[in-house]
């Protein structure tokens, strides 16, 4: 069967002809029908992130997949279920303490593999197998979108882990700012809904499509060019809430001033090593004095794979056309690929319903 | 009556004559029985913290105070009744929107005075008053050790916290760390029992009165001048929970690699501004990628100081005998401001039950 992969020392993913793969006890046989790309793949792809599987020179790429039961080989699934696969996977098939207790998603990086970025394949191919308890079962109707499913779990993970920071007393956040005007930055944006006021940020001219999404979604556009992060508060308000989708070392030091007293700063982007000099002293009593916390998330559970269920079935159809840039067919998979302003989210389709 | 406050341009605190107070509607006499002094005491004295009420040259000093219902005036309160203020109070006596939801240890600096620290006087009088509102009632057997509670709620309040930003999974910490062997961080170290391995960090030689302690409470002492901070987890264990008491202004940044993944690091110290260089790339990689929390915790509220009263309650004779160094009588009361180390909590006496 065919499969889109990245090759050792190639710089660009390519179809390859792969074996068809056999469920073993406790797997199912999923067609796979569509497969988002995200920020991570284009760093996969580049090699600033994850890994081959052991032993391989080629790794599968897909972790934002959708498909169809095609062998539910003993477990709980029908044929013709439509599944959503979760993306860790115990090392050496040997479920460690994290996944024995369902918080596989708060694993560090060495007790987890993670299908499509590292050390396991992913499920832009024809067909994939998974253990069952790695499905989670989405409605038919949601098929055509379900590889959205994935990443908004991403900013449902961060947002409860954000939330529960504040748990402890009486919060009553009214403002947040998503950094960072990517696809997960807008889809977190759309989870914001309770806010009084919320607000993008990024790096963009008009016309853009994303702008046009943020301000459709009621959102501020916040141009970083002109308002630097730790000057939000004084051009705008101070947010209770912030989240970092950016990947930019600098922001989440320069975002903790811009936060409100007690507010919550939400950390997702995934830098590399830079030393630089920052007054750690303002920061630290600034922390202290102002009740503020900060969360890092990554990677998300079943549990946030259901919300985001939730979450996609209520997304009205403006949102979806506006947000899927393009849906392109394996024979021209190279065209889910482009990174540019026209693109917000692509999928590849591998088969249909 | 007698108070002990600092004076403008003065550096240590003296002994005065002030006005006996009038309890006006809504507030309680209180005669008071113990204050006692912590290292907020002696930045506010050295002028490093806080400030005098508006329009005054004297602060009376104390915020750690216990003391016994003289006259209720009308309030729940009966005459005798032992009571332990909180610290906060609205500015201009007009209470903003974090008093009046109950949540005035999460307002930011300018949304409240402290008593004894910033802009309000003390309890380190022979007499207060203060509305109803902020006295916490506690038993009468608990009066001789009821300064305890103040210093006790700010670690109860730190600790739910960062126990509540790991709320939203099966969060099962093993191992934490204090960093601090001052009266605070002791003080942590005694809420910390349910861990399976605590450690303790100074920077002291033995024989030391804090390491003897740290001992007996079945925790591991760790002086920094050999074991640095981002070592700890390399030399002991990563940490589930490092509780930072010490305000050097390093201390989250280092600490942020000793924790465990999912761990969360509650700060509490109060630095004052210093510019460095860290590698700001890699501390937002290792919070995102291992899911780590950071939660600021500054004073507290009046359900943390009912979980310090029952705290105190519970500690055993030979806790208190080693933690408190001395009472003072008001005639002394320089002796209770001994910083030195063979001090770890002294207080004021003012009067007795």
């Amino acid at each position: 069967m065919h499969a889109v992969a990245i090759q050792r020392g190639e710089e660009a993913p390519a179809l390859l002809e792969v074996p068809f793969p056999e469920p073993e006890a406790g797997q199912a046989l999923v067609r796979t029908l569509r497969v988002g790309i995200d920020g991570t793949d284009h760093e996969v792809i580049a090699g600033g992130h994850g890994g081959f599987p052991e032993g391989e020179d080629h790794l599968v790429l897909g972790h934002e997949a959708v498909g169809v039961v095609e062998d539910p080989n003993g477990t709980r699934f029908e044929a013709g279920d439509v599944v959503v696969p979760t993306v860790r996977r115990p090392p050496n098939g040997d479920p460690n303490g994290y996944f024995e207790r369902g918080v596989a998603d708060m694993a560090p990086p060495d007790a987890t593999l993670e299908r499509g970025i590292d050390g396991a394949h992913g499920f832009m191919s024809e067909y994939f197998v998974s253990d069952a308890a790695y499905l989670v079962d989405i409605p038919r109707s949601l098929a055509p979108l379900g590889f959205l499913v994935e990443p908004i779990s991403i900013a449902e993970k961060a947002l409860e882990h954000a939330f529960a920071s504040r748990s402890a007393f009486d919060w009553r956040p009214e403002s947040a700012v998503v950094l960072g005007n990517g696809p997960l930055g807008l889809l977190a944006l759309t989870l914001l809904d309770d806010m009084e006021r919320t607000y993008c940020v990024g790096r963009r001219d008009r016309p853009d499509p994303t702008i046009d999404l943020i301000e459709e979604l009621d959102a501020t556009y916040i141009d970083s060019r002109e308002t630097p992060i730790d000057r939000i508060d004084e051009r705008h308000e101070p947010m209770d809430l912030v989240f970092e989708a950016t990947g930019f070392a600098r922001h989440p030091f320069e975002a903790v001033s811009t936060l409100a007293p007690a507010g919550v700063l939400a950390l997702l982007g995934v830098p590399e090593p830079w030393a630089f000099e920052f007054d750690g002293g303002m920061l630290h009593k600034d922390i202290v004095m102002n009740n503020k916390a900060i969360v890092g998330s990554v990677n998300s559970g079943p549990h946030h794979f259901e919300a985001a269920t939730e979450t996609l079935s209520r997304y009205p159809e403006w949102f979806l056309d506006a947000f899927v840039s393009g849906i392109h067919p394996l024979s021209s998979f190279e065209d889910a690929f482009v990174d540019d302003e026209t693109t917000i989210k692509r999928a590849v389709e591998l088969s249909s319903i």
